[in-house]
């Protein structure tokens, strides 16, 4: 709180939009200038398990003894098909290290943890940084809330701020009311039709007007979920009547706070739109931005038709569903599949006899969790629609390589379930059943674990399971090198090539010397035997070299494999953050026609690297007779992560000073 | 019901026990002393997914119209995981199948098939022909219901009898009542307490006596099912009371005839148990048979509990484990299952509260399924304990390979959860919640697919993804013939070696050319590809060749790859029959040392052949300059099936004709 005593003054003369104040009240150095590198405080994080073993062998290999957050908070959802041990060990090993570290541990079965974190722990006025990419759903309540890789998220658990570039914010203005069967998705949706999957990057999203009166607080973390596809680093609502009413449901009244824009402030861009004028939308496949109105392909049939996942997690989205089916029947060709977001939501559910109604009418009910919408089950007949309310329709993502996966509302979901076709549910011959989020949801905790008191805490013994293995120690980076280009990339290569993810490789997420058998498996055949063999070596990439998943076992895995340097075009800027963060130097070619000279077995050396990185942001190298020009955009603070072996020893270095 | 009245005179002379009336009233050639060959007449089949698409695949190379069988049902409960889009490729397939030929079509979702089929289909003196091995769960309605091979169902459904041998009728005595805290599980348990593994082959367990009045026909469904467990043919209970009152309960009362011993009749053996003397029971790691009272082992700790499959698939099974729970909370470190039995059973758990007491105690909750019964999800972690109301805790099973499994009761699983330690359930601070079956149980049928009629069923194509391939077709059985030797097996090798199931495997058991990949993995490496160059050979086998799974895809895929004789010390029944079905020849050694005479590579000459087998169970051939002596047990249909290239091409010929 020091910090926003600090920025008290300035607020009071210059008009500030909820984002800014949730910037200035975390900002711990840079200047809010739009581009500008930022420290903030975090408050809370957030992980989950695809992301949150490799934190917590993160912060074992650091030392930490407890995290320094207000509150840390360890979900089990994505992963919860446990074909052998693998995945059981995992979720033994989670909740051992959330018990030794003081962290919350949420518990398989007790929630997706957008949601679940919302009901929980959502605090107007707070930062959370989670290493899940639709973490930003959190900005619903008046919150910043941030995706990021997950060695970030272990730093903020330690106490470290989180370094980042000032976004610009765009201000949304809703007005207008919401028509019969359109609902909070359809808005998100119309933004993907109108700024496409990159609309956002660099922004974040700030939500305002008069239109937000009819958006309950799970309504707007359907829109600022999805914020997410359009690249935005997160999405912002004010905290305002809506917000307090959640939290007063929720039993958590205490927790509200308003947090309004002031009146007269500035957005750095501006956007209107009048919801009285929207329609059913849906994105068709393969992208979130593919959207058109559902009358469009009105008639097409579908095989399956999903409710469920963080983007349309609220109580409502499965009680209109439930409404609607009511006494009916789906179609015998459709397969309508509920995943309940919780616990706590899936007993109110049943408790109001909305659970009954869709059993009734021929649902398949599966456990809460992220599921299907992760590709974890639930995977679509081949080259058959399915109709989803997930917030991805990435091709192969729901498990079936030939997939058509279309995202829509839970209205246009069911209504299609029960024609057996595409139907935009204005088409139904029945009254829409507008249903409110409940003024008395169930709130049930007990498979949410508090931490430990600091003394119990400590004798407790990290359960690891025989595929998890701690983390491999790097070396840091040398000054003179010689290596050898083992790996030679085209363009817009993903992380997905470089490290993949599914059902074969993603148990082996704890395990990186298994893991990274399959590192390069997109790109070519037997890197690893390869780089076994060659040890320390340099990969070269095209443009935007590392885009996509934010993973981290794509810098990982070649690392602990010998990757020291990537020499590319250019890099994705989550990628080339995490290379740095496990010590590998990522360059970029000044003169791009470089790249053609470069070979795989071409040697390339260096000379005085540290100095050279230190005294200028050009450097040189040699490969044979000729000399490469080569840039990097480090920090000061970057060079010393590199010299260290990555930031893990940088870390323990520092704690030891 | 000619069969039928047949036999009803000398039925008025000799008193009869259920089994032999049931058996007399189906007996269409040999008669009924224990060991004959039998043929059965079978009125009704179960077909499951697992087993399911390769029985679809037969029937259509068979190029049947549409089944003869009174009801043919088709259910998918197994292998609910969807992946990608082999599984439910696989759905799409059977639904079209089952319209294709008219079958009842169980969408997954609907329920395990056993309890489904009992709710639905389940009549008393009927028979039942199941490719599950739990088939005989349906005895407990006064059925004759016996589990097969995929292809004997197949012919089943074509009109063909069953064939077997008559076994033993065991009488099981029940007297006295169960004392609180004890169930129908329990009683099972016991018998395989006293009797082991292999206690019924041979039999068909009847039971009868006074004990019978207290127990449901759900109750009577969970010691049918695990009857299995013993190597029992089947079980059988008699129709009485209780059925009426459970087929009134599902609105069939029309559908209850009785069906009682009569006053005198004889069992070839017998058996007492009281039921006033049981305690909790439980099965050990790793077999069925292991088991000691809860009380010996409690105190142990557990890390998974587990509700539901067919061993236990009655409301009760699920509503005394939710009046136990109510307002309680399962153990931190326990993580408890709740695999529901059908829709039907979930809704009315639903409407009657139980759910959500599950819920709110902190259980996750599956979809209506098999589930990890058959290691499909819901692994355990590694060495940790799990306490399941399952039918089997073979090593492994649970997809776990250092698994280590308990079958109990819902009583002792549910005192287990919440204590976090093995409990006997006697030893908790509450009143035993005595539950009965509901007098009104919701009965949906909304996903269960009555048959089309003729003309609409004609017009169905099936869909087959692009993983399921149509049957290979094989050639008859030459007479003169010279084979290499290509395997060598041991003793006692399994079909589990042969062709093993699991994760990786069962997604290709709708595609055999691409599951033969796997064949006799367990035995050698590189069996597909030795024969892929030799064709055609021969393997050699030691005692007790090919048991465990009754699985054909052990004697299809090998033949697929050229297996056309299998030379042994001795065959397991099932895989001697499942070889001669698919155009396999088996013969034994009359001097088991020549088995020590071949090699890999040895060559094998037979002349003659068809003439030789039909003229003498004991034949000749050369192996280099040795004569080898050996022997057959084939029936003359046997024989004409071999010659014509296995049951399907066998069926097709004696259609035509």
């Amino acid at each position: 709180m020091s910090v926003w005593k600090h920025w008290e003054p300035i607020m009071r003369h210059t008009p500030r939009n909820v984002t800014q104040k949730l910037i200035a009240s975390h900002l711990v150095s840079g200047d809010m200038t739009p581009g500008e590198a930022v420290g903030l405080k975090i408050d809370q994080t957030l992980t989950q398990d695809a992301t949150g073993t490799m934190v917590m062998l993160e912060l074992e290999a650091m030392g930490l003894e407890r995290v320094k957050t207000e509150i840390s908070a360890q979900y089990v959802d994505h992963n919860l098909i446990q074909e052998d041990n693998k995945n059981p060990d995992d979720h033994r090993f989670l909740q051992t290290a959330a018990q030794r570290l003081g962290v919350w541990f949420s518990r398989p079965g007790n929630g997706v943890s957008h949601p679940t974190h919302q009901q929980r722990f959502g605090k107007p006025g707070k930062t959370l940084l989670g290493s899940d990419s639709h973490t930003p759903a959190a900005g619903s309540l008046g919150m910043l809330a941030i995706g990021a890789g997950g060695i970030d998220v272990a730093m903020a658990m330690a106490g470290e701020p989180f370094y980042t570039r000032m976004p610009e914010v765009w201000g949304v203005r809703l007005d207008g009311r919401l028509p019969d069967w359109i609902s909070a998705k359809d808005v998100i949706l119309e933004m993907l039709r109108r700024h496409g999957v990159s609309g956002g990057v660099g922004r974040i999203i700030e939500y305002y007007g008069p239109g937000l009166e009819q958006l309950s607080a799970m309504d707007r973390h359907v829109i600022a979920n999805m914020g997410a596809e359009l690249g935005a680093t997160t999405s912002v609502f004010p905290s305002d009547a809506a917000v307090k009413a959640f939290l007063c449901a929720e039993g958590r009244g205490d927790d509200w706070q308003e947090l309004l824009p002031d009146d007269g402030c500035r957005y750095d861009c501006r956007e209107e739109i009048d919801l009285s004028h929207l329609e059913p939308l849906i994105a068709k496949p393969s992208s979130p931005a593919n959207v058109v109105p559902v009358r469009e392909i009105a008639g097409e049939p579908l095989s399956q038709a999903y409710i469920g996942s963080s983007a349309n997690p609220g109580y409502r989205d499965f009680a209109v569903a439930a409404a609607m089916l009511e006494g009916r029947t789906v179609d015998d060709d459709v397969s309508l599949e509920i995943n309940p977001t919780s616990r706590s939501i899936l007993e109110t559910l049943t408790r109001d006899g909305h659970l009954f109604s869709l059993l009734d009418a021929g649902a398949r009910l599966h456990q809460a969790g992220c599921n299907g919408c992760i590709g974890m089950g639930q995977a679509p007949a081949n080259e058959v629609n399915s109709l989803r309310t997930v917030p991805r329709n990435f091709p192969g993502r729901s498990g079936t390589r030939e997939d058509r996966v279309f995202l829509c509302s839970p209205e246009t979901a069911t209504a299609s379930a029960l024609n057996g076709v595409i139907t935009d549910p204005r088409t139904l011959d029945m009254p829409y059943p507008r249903i409110e989020e409940p003024s008395d949801p169930i709130v049930n905790t007990r498979t949410l674990i508090p931490p430990l008191d600091e003394e119990k805490a400590r004798k407790i013994h990290l359960i690891k399971g025989p595929n998890i293995e701690s983390l491999p120690d790097f070396e840091p980076l040398e000054t003179r090198l010689t290596l050898p280009v083992l790996v030679k990339a085209g363009d817009d290569v993903s992380t997905d090539e470089i490290m993949p993810a599914g059902g074969e490789v993603l148990p082996y997420r704890s395990n990186i010397p298994k893991i990274a058998e399959f590192a390069f498996r997109g790109v070519m055949e037997g890197y690893a035997a390869q780089a076994r063999k060659t040890g320390d070596h340099i990969v070269i990439g095209g443009n935007n070299y590392g885009q996509g998943s934010s993973r981290e076992h794509a810098a990982i895995a070649p690392r602990y494999l010998g990757l020291r340097i990537v020499l590319a075009r250019s890099f994705a800027r989550i990628h080339e953050q995490n290379l740095i963060n496990f010590g590998v130097l990522p360059l970029t070619f000044v003169d791009a026609s470089d790249y053609d000279t470069l070979e795989i077995g071409s040697e390339v050396a260096f000379e005085n690297l540290r100095q050279a990185l230190e005294a200028s942001n050009e450097i040189g190298a040699r490969a044979g007779d000729k000399t490469l020009r080569l840039e990097h955009r480090l920090t000061p603070r970057q060079i010393e992560i590199l010299f260290s072996g990555g930031l893990i020893a940088w870390m323990r270095e520092h704690r030891a000073a």
